[in-house]
């Protein structure tokens, strides 16, 4: 087993498992992507839902809308889009513009087509370990954890992050009593005092905090396992814009047993589930 | 200040401000509790609710059903409470029997009237940090530690039990934004591995999982915070049946700073909780 663990051949198998599904069950799985504003990251985001749903069989539609949109006029939206029987996913790009209240728009979601699994009822469904649907990158953690064989009962898992789309759900989900859960869970954070003490200790580092490779080996343990979901762009002398995650990949390369990398790691399976998400939203 | 975190004057405080409420307003909260099958420690635990329910002006009921009745029929009992606008809170008393379907019982309550915070939209809301009912007694745990000042902000806190209604919601707090919040959180269970090697970090140790006088002073650090959430009834030689906490009392007095006692500790705090969710469902 290599000490890479790459997000590309997870994806390629749920692509093609999605792929089959579509086909046999003869299904005709829509997601719509609501954007306000203009967000150039989120467009060419979308773009690339687009290209992936259409090799699997779904559409992708977007709605854009003008910065300025009412709360109203959105909540309407929201309405007609649960009630259309042909849309089986919602997703809100975020940032949203300050005048929309924001977890008023996200709980008026049907939480059967909410498959960025942003409504209060996955998350606590989540939380006590019931059928529905589960952040996406949370659950990519979790994929790629059960996809290299890597064991997380007994273990230590230290995250760093406490944000609502990664480091709490991810928190709960190594608690349940599965395959990927039964794990001794640390969070930290902003305001953790001597957080290398914490990182030190960790069988499984997962870090979710927007800094760019600020994880360095003098952080890390000996033969820990150290996935990344940080995504940051900086600029880089030589080869200009490029994107790298929360750790110092080439810094911690030696020290760690895995590692994943940034882009190729944790992101693109997060985007796979997130179609698993709508192809399974249709299914039922 | 004294050594022991005693419940009392919080109760004290507590039932005085329910009751001035419940004047000043003219309110009439009521709370429902359902009782499947015999359990005498589910009764003495209502009658002790409707003592401290009449002092304040806040009437308990309970239903009574044979241990034996369907799902269907509970469910109806379930809906006919949800209509009753003169019910404002609902609370089923468990273990339920094996024919009832838990999850879906919990789900059919109207989540406003979810006083026990058991509903998923509750969980997810209270994970979310949006408006909605706490767990009662991860809720009396807060409150504890506001009252008698003490700091979690960047503290190392380390839950043992990970249970739905303890120790699940008691991380997810931890780590809120706020005066209560802001520590970096542990939680261990029984497939953590050294045990004592992340007690014996622990600034401030919250204890739920149901194992008589289990935490010795070698597993705590001096000086730290000992809250003891478990409620185990055991055989005295000379005293009969008393109740202790997971904490061995007397063995982690000396070394601790702060120790809540068992009984008269946490759990007092939980009932009064509870009649305070009832009290805001009513005012809402």
């Amino acid at each position: 087993m290599q000490k890479e663990l790459k997000g590309r051949p997870i994806t390629k198998k749920i692509y093609r498992q999605l792929k089959s599904r579509i086909e046999l069950h003869k299904l005709k799985p829509k997601l719509v992507v609501i954007i306000i504003g203009k967000d150039p990251a989120a467009e060419y985001y979308v773009k690339m839902l687009e290209k992936k749903g259409k090799k699997i069989g779904l559409i992708v539609d977007t709605l854009k809308f003008e910065k300025d949109i009412s709360q109203e006029k959105l909540l309407l939206h929201i309405k007609e889009l649960n009630n259309k029987t042909d849309v089986n996913g919602i997703m809100i790009q975020k940032p949203l513009p300050n005048q929309i209240n924001e977890s008023q728009i996200i709980s008026m979601i049907n939480y059967k087509k909410d498959v960025d699994a942003m409504h209060p009822l996955n998350i606590g469904n989540m939380v006590l370990d019931q059928e529905g649907f589960i952040p996406c990158t949370p659950a990519a953690v979790l994929e790629m954890l059960k996809f290299y064989n890597i064991e997380t009962q007994g273990r230590n898992i230290i995250i760093i992050g406490r944000s609502d789309i990664v480091g709490k759900p991810l928190a709960n989900l190594f608690l349940r009593k599965n395959e990927t859960g039964n794990a001794t869970v640390t969070i930290c954070h902003s305001r953790t005092k001597n957080l290398v003490s914490h990182t030190k200790k960790a069988d499984i580092l997962i870090t979710a905090i927007g800094k760019p490779q600020f994880v360095k080996k003098e952080m890390i343990k000996k033969n820990s396992i150290v996935i990344d979901v940080g995504v940051n762009q900086i600029e880089d002398k030589e080869k200009g814009k490029i994107y790298v995650g929360d750790v110092d990949y080439d810094d911690c390369y030696h020290k760690s047993l895995f590692i994943t990398p940034v882009p190729g790691g944790v992101g693109s399976v997060t985007t796979s589930l997130l179609l698993k998400n709508v192809v399974d939203a249709c299914e039922k």
